[in-house]
């Protein structure tokens, strides 16, 4: 039986997983009967941003708490994955990518990656298993391994995954970038989509081909 | 352009909105090309719940701010809710609608639901635009309308809905009850669904009832 691991960074978009992007790829993966688990960082959020009117709050939360949220409180600390567990990893975008797994969002082209998801993701890699990140995700993998990604049509960030020496491919919310050498797929979901269900297709076609690569 | 008003009671399945019932629901508008907009009240939580290991924390938080997590911020308060507006009302599940739209999770057949939401499942009623809730939300439907419901093939939650003049009506995880005369399509979703894929069946099949009782 085929299990992905989902690594996730919070609950919303301005400070953790987008919740959409998320659920979406659960459900692409519970569609093609693979099992997936959950796992998030044992670490306190960046911040906390108040969804409603976009404002910084003063409260303190913790990644794994809120990312245990969307899971339905079936998830674990990023410490006990165990990469022979799993076929693949899918990382959901949102924010939390950017603020909690990394700080790409403050230091943009001098950024670093939470070196325990770096180590995962490096893992996933050595071993030859495919890793799949959706919206900004697809930054922490340009950094950590320099592989082809997909980040939507933004200038800004195309750059910027090109001075950290990877390759920027455009791509529409329903297409995927799969860079086969390195196996990693990658689709722009939010960064394009304009509805859920547009995101839902660009989960798909990312589940899809992550299912491609497991069978190679 | 048919439009469905979604109410949200915050943002986790233990004390607030299923995100999966509440994501899957949306979904299934999305495809089917219907808009939704979404609402909340604006009032504090019943409390919050650590979704990591169950415990009750000490933390506040207010059910529409945390209800903007899985609206990305594109959320009202429900007292800017104007019937006139939207074609049709839809209430996900999660404890969110037994501790925060209502005391069911706490008083049992005792129960009352919370006047302003009380007042938009009326209005909706005697406008004659149909009603869907997922999950445990049909109990707030049961109270203020004495519907049919379903609500699984939980006998205690069944005998309630029977005792607040109600029917209940035993259907699966893939399929809704509807209420022909009021207008009233209910599904079981987590209380019977073991996976995501599972909720989102039960969401396609109350939205496509939803939407064949609009036509009416």
């Amino acid at each position: 039986m085929k299990k992905v691991a989902l690594i996730l960074s919070g609950c919303g978009v301005y400070d953790g997983s987008e919740i959409h992007e998320t659920t979406m790829a659960m459900l692409a993966l519970s569609k093609n009967e693979i099992e997936y688990e959950c796992f998030a960082p044992n670490i306190e959020q960046y911040h906390v941003i108040n969804h409603l009117n976009g404002d910084v709050t003063d409260e303190k939360r913790n990644v794994l708490v809120e990312s245990a949220r969307i899971a339905r409180g079936d998830i674990k600390d990023t410490k006990e994955l165990n990469v022979v567990d799993f076929a693949g990893l899918l990382l959901p975008g949102g924010f939390g990518a950017a603020k909690n797994l990394s700080d790409y969002a403050f230091k943009s082209e001098n950024f670093t990656v939470n070196e325990e998801i770096a180590n995962i993701i490096r893992t996933f890699h050595s071993s030859k298993k495919p890793i799949a990140a959706l919206c900004i995700a697809p930054v922490l993998i340009a950094k950590v391994l320099g592989a082809k990604v997909t980040i939507g049509n933004d200038k800004t960030t195309a750059n910027i995954i090109t001075s950290v020496g990877a390759n920027h491919i455009d791509k529409e919310y329903h297409e995927v970038s799969v860079d086969e050498k390195n196996l990693i797929v990658t689709n722009p979901c939010y960064m394009l989509a304009s509805n859920i269900y547009q995101v839902s297709l660009g989960a798909d076609a990312a589940v899809a081909a992550m299912l491609g690569l497991m069978k190679k």
